[in-house]
């Protein structure tokens, strides 16, 4: 009898858990550079935080989260987006208080109970960024290049960015009105998602992928914009101009959320199945206030790490990462071996990535270890040189064996390596 | 209204998560050297995984479990350890069909419901290693020498290693009579908790706080251990001589589950309140079986980062982050408020971590931030300058102010900050 993973959930093994590693640290160093810091917040919080922060009517809450009573008999619920927390954390740190605006990010897993697909998991990770406390439209601007500037440093091409402004509450409550009258007519025509989204959201009904052709002719908010609205937009996008991002205006393009503000803008990409949306975010003007903080203003945006990686995957990307161990020790007889551990760690203090054979193994099959171990030397331990007080030192890749004295084994190592 | 973060939860905030990072890259760096690797398991498991692989009448299961009902009415639950969802992994990927050994590492949240207290969080982080499939107790030494090398490389005095062997469960079963002959005429006398183990779990009221001088004459285990346990136990510490690895005997040293084997040991540090404990692990030959793999032996370790980043504080440890701005762009005048994200992103675009102004502050409020921001240098635009395409660059250190073409602005800070 075996256990088995949760569905929708994955192991990441070695081999590819260096290529997470890789894709992270790649977004860390996108942060450092826009000065974005890392915050850590709890993988739960209360279930009613994603109410208020997500919406009670939205798919995630009314049917996706992971929602269980702790032994206090609080309802809780593992976060199934980043941004609540983080707003939650901001408010309850009190980051209003300080004098500059917060640049967060977070990286981590996120869980939604969904339908399994391709590239869609129950607990999938997300690296994300939130800018809280600034209406400047130069700040939408920058966290959209933020995002594109990842996926350009991962070596990825053909990331495309959709924009569109959803404008104020107030500009959204009149277009709602007029788009309404363009969709009541049709409604017998439509796929019975989007009718069940006609009264709730119709604003998403454009974002259909069934009905998509039937909405050529539907009004666009772009010409509902009023003139705060207008400016904002104006302003985001001459500065995407200056920063050279380019992007593709889609007035169908909506965030399903009630509290999104002016800017909404998804990152998207060919190869990966039917999902083209690989991240996305907006700005958030009425979030903060929503999660019983003061009203300030905030824009952020979430990427979905599993779609990254298939997309590296896709384009054939494979980053170096240098994951193959320095030095492999081979052990010839018994006072070879004893000797073996007290050698590799010698290495392992010089800051050497030392591997040595844990099975007993003979010659042959310890350089074939070697080999699998993607080591750039071999140190061959015979009984003879360890009482001569030597080693043989070996490039694996063919090069001259060298006899070198034990004691400087570590220094002849990293001589080597760095020429 | 505002949400708080659940009870035995924490936000790491900015300030305080750049230390989280340098814990785990050091923790990631001294896996590197001793060639453990990353593997990811799911936040939750099936209930019955840690049933069975955590032990059913620990106090873990009893009373401290995450457990939930997903939406398919399964029973999962958030991991309380690390352990039991890696050899969950190794089995159902099968890493006992690999040539060579599994050396794993893994780094993450651990979930238990406990009495909340200082360094005791419900949601609390733990760095890991599993090496699966061999029974080298040079490997056991090893595996006990990386986590001391661990807080070795964080800058950690005074951490010191308990060491023991518990035999086998043959071994152990001996053992639980001498040691009920010496408690049950004692019993009365115990404190509660030890009463309730005698039955149990003998050997975990040797661990017993409370009752600790009574145990002076208890009988010890290892002079309990058959030919092969003392055989195993003297060379895991014939190799931690030859590793220059310090430790200190200690027959009452038990980790609470059953299928441990041989060798356990635990990393004992003071000053950071009642809890001396700071990370342990053991040789666990029974697990892989019990998970329902093949009979394979495995050793790990498991160490608490919420109290290795007490440690550090309390020993008064701050390594240099260097999480400061390189440059902030102080914008005066319109025109170079305008042109001010345009710069800021080729700076970003060339490596360099910039930051400005998203608030139209005054000159005076903008060096004060850029101050906050840790910058190096400030560059400082004005529309005159801006007119003859250049910046003023100057060190926030004090040093003087040179005007620099602002095609060449980047190249200058690249310059001047490897100088």
């Amino acid at each position: 009898m075996g256990f088995q993973k949760p569905p929708g959930t994955q192991d990441i093994m070695p081999g590819n858990s260096e290529l997470w590693q890789y894709v992270e640290s790649t977004a860390r160093d996108i942060c450092r550079r826009y000065r974005f810091r890392e915050i850590r917040t709890p993988i739960f919080e209360g279930t009613e935080l994603f109410k208020r922060g997500v919406g009670e009517t939205t798919d995630i809450v009314e049917k996706e989260m992971y929602t269980f009573e702790d032994r206090g008999e609080r309802s809780m619920t593992l976060r199934p987006e980043g941004t609540a927390g983080v707003v939650r954390s901001y408010v309850e740190n009190k980051l209003y208080g300080d004098p500059d605006i917060a640049k967060l990010y977070y990286i981590g897993p996120m869980f939604r109970y969904e339908r399994a697909q391709a590239g869609r998991y129950r607990q999938f990770h997300q690296f994300g960024v939130e800018a809280i406390g600034s209406d400047d439209p130069a700040l939408d601007a920058e966290v959209i290049a933020l995002g594109y500037h990842f996926y350009r440093e991962l070596g990825l091409t053909g990331v495309t960015v959709d924009l569109n402004s959803v404008g104020t509450p107030a500009v959204r409550a009149a277009f709602r009105e007029k788009l309404l009258a363009f969709l009541q007519p049709m409604r017998e025509s439509l796929c019975k998602d989007c009718q069940a989204r006609i009264d709730r959201n119709p604003l998403r009904v454009l974002d259909c992928k069934v009905d998509q052709d039937k909405f050529a002719d539907a009004p666009s908010i772009l010409d509902s914009l009023d003139e705060e609205c207008e400016k904002h937009f104006a302003r985001v996008r001459e500065c995407l101009d200056e920063m050279s991002i380019p992007y593709r205006l889609n007035p169908k393009l909506v965030r399903g959320l009630d509290y999104y503000t002016h800017t909404a803008f998804e990152y998207k990409a060919q190869g990966i199945g039917a999902i083209d949306t690989i991240g996305g975010g907006g700005r958030y003007n009425g979030l903060v206030a929503e999660v019983g903080g003061d009203d300030k203003p905030g824009v952020g945006l979430g990427l979905g790490l599993e779609r990254t990686l298939l997309l590296l995957e896709s384009q054939g990307i494979k980053p170096d990462l240098g994951s193959g161990a320095d030095v492999y020790i081979v052990a010839l007889g018994e006072r070879a071996e004893q000797a073996a551990p007290g050698l590799a760690q010698r290495l392992r203090d010089a800051g050497i990535a030392a591997e040595r054979d844990y099975l007993g193994r003979k010659t042959k099959a310890q350089f074939k270890a070697a080999e699998r171990s993607g080591a750039r030397y071999a140190a061959v331990l015979g009984d003879d040189e360890l009482d001569r007080g030597e080693i043989s030192l070996r490039p694996m890749n063919g090069g001259e064996q060298t006899a070198v004295k034990l004691s400087e084994l570590a220094d002849t190592i990293k001589k080597w390596m760095t020429t």
